[in-house]
């Protein structure tokens, strides 16, 4: 089946799907983006996802391009088009075309949208999330604005590559304390020896992940202690479980850091379970 | 007249010109660029632009995408087409179009280039620089890894819009120690009570500026003493004279900071001399 994407009011073949080179989004990279689950046909977290999204073209002056409920049409149609059951939904705005200069452009220009959609394989992700997967560590080198979600992403991409060449799925920046932010496109978590699920604060130094919100919402339901602080990589190294989380992964085990086992080097109770529970709790909306 | 640009192998009419939505460079800042002074119709120290994009190039894995001969032959041919005699070229390469994924694509994967081409104004430039302009300070809250000139520039958009909201030109960012690190588009200079020109080393935290390289063989030549070292504010508000230099204003006398005056608010000898004698020092071929 060949993919349709909305581009700035149409909708269009993959294939042709473009914007202009002096799209800031190109040039700068003057623009935010969600990643929306897509299970059953129908959006994950849609509200929250579009809740962030305001907060983050708020953050940098971009205007919404149009009224929420629009911008659901157009999701929801885009996964439509696509026919996609399980996968996931992706939706860009930038600041527009303009002329190539840092400053604003004027304040009609329309700002540009994006959406795509595409099916992941369920069974595969089980697959991984039955095994775990491994992470690495790196410095943390990114902005300092990494509470806004924008798609100046490539210290991620370097961080993601250099886990992959190491073998591993992710890779856990570490701030100057020695103590795990995020990773490069998911929250990081670990259960302590006493059983607590610890995560960082989403105050500030990563990004307030939609799953990451949820999980606690999880955890609270399988009466489950959450503890928001930060961790140093010794502690997730001595720690029972840990795992990761984000839109597109869900709740994924993490069972080696830069190679070393964490606990007994395979998925824990902890993560399986709020993994099992995920979708009982976070919102489906019609 | 209409502008050309170059997109990957062709010449397209610039409101044409265009990229895939899934084109790294738009959904992940994965990708470099220059910008290069176009004067009399020849472009100003080619070389060492060229030198720049392969070192960026290769801090970043993404392999040049033609033989340095024929990119400077498409570099000529957009400024031949778009008539350019003085102005600027610019040219981005990013890592090309994948599905959405932060990993590398397929090594296969051919990266992108856009080259585009504009006449600017030299009476208008000339008359900014007789006048001087402003600089606002604003904290440092870049990634670890600007020397790398990549199209990942949000945090020097949001700078610069503040600055040209307070009045100014540029915004200089500043480290942790209060020392100027460089400006959103621009190396940042200041001349001493003692008459020694001053800019930060380029080992870290800024772009090695081809223009800041060739103010070093220009003052040499004008046997001016240039010192490498950090600057604080504090002491830019006590210099004499204080300057930005970029491949787009040359050389620019800075004459407010934060809206204080610096030396007696009026553009000084050194900066002046500087940008003189610019043009009979960089390297222009044929």
């Amino acid at each position: 089946m060949s993919r349709i994407a909305y581009v700035n009011g149409l909708y269009v073949p993959h294939a042709e799907a473009a914007v202009h080179v002096e799209d800031r989004g190109y040039q700068f990279a003057d623009g935010v983006y969600e990643v929306c689950e897509v299970r059953g046909g129908k959006m994950v977290d849609e509200r929250r996802h579009m809740q962030r999204l305001v907060r983050s073209l708020g953050e940098i002056h971009i205007r919404l391009p149009m009224p929420l409920a629009a911008l659901g049409v157009v999701l929801r149609e885009t996964i439509r088009r696509n026919r996609v059951r399980d996968g996931i939904v992706y939706l860009q705005v930038t600041r527009g075309v303009a002329r190539r200069d840092h400053y604003f452009p004027d304040p009609s220009t329309p700002p540009s949208i994006v959406v795509t959609a595409r099916a992941s394989d369920p069974a595969r992700a089980e697959a991984s999330a039955a095994q775990g997967v491994g992470v690495i560590t790196v410095p943390e080198n990114r902005w300092d604005r990494v509470d806004i979600k924008t798609v100046g992403l490539l210290p991620n991409v370097l961080a993601k590559e250099q886990a992959k060449t190491a073998g591993a799925r992710e890779a856990w920046f570490v701030d100057k304390e020695g103590r795990v932010t995020e990773g490069g496109s998911t929250n990081a978590w670990i259960v302590t020896a006493e059983g607590r699920i610890v995560t960082r604060p989403a105050e500030a130094g990563i990004l307030r992940g939609i799953t990451r919100t949820v999980v606690f919402e999880v955890a609270e339901k399988l009466q489950l202690r959450v503890e928001e602080r930060a961790f140093t990589v010794a502690e997730a190294l001595a720690a029972r479980e840990a795992f990761i989380t984000a839109a597109s992964t869900v709740v994924m085990p993490v069972v080696r850091i830069d190679g070393h086992p964490v606990g007994e080097g395979r998925p824990g109770p902890v993560a399986r379970a709020l993994r099992e529970t995920f979708h009982q709790v976070a919102e489906v909306a019609d």
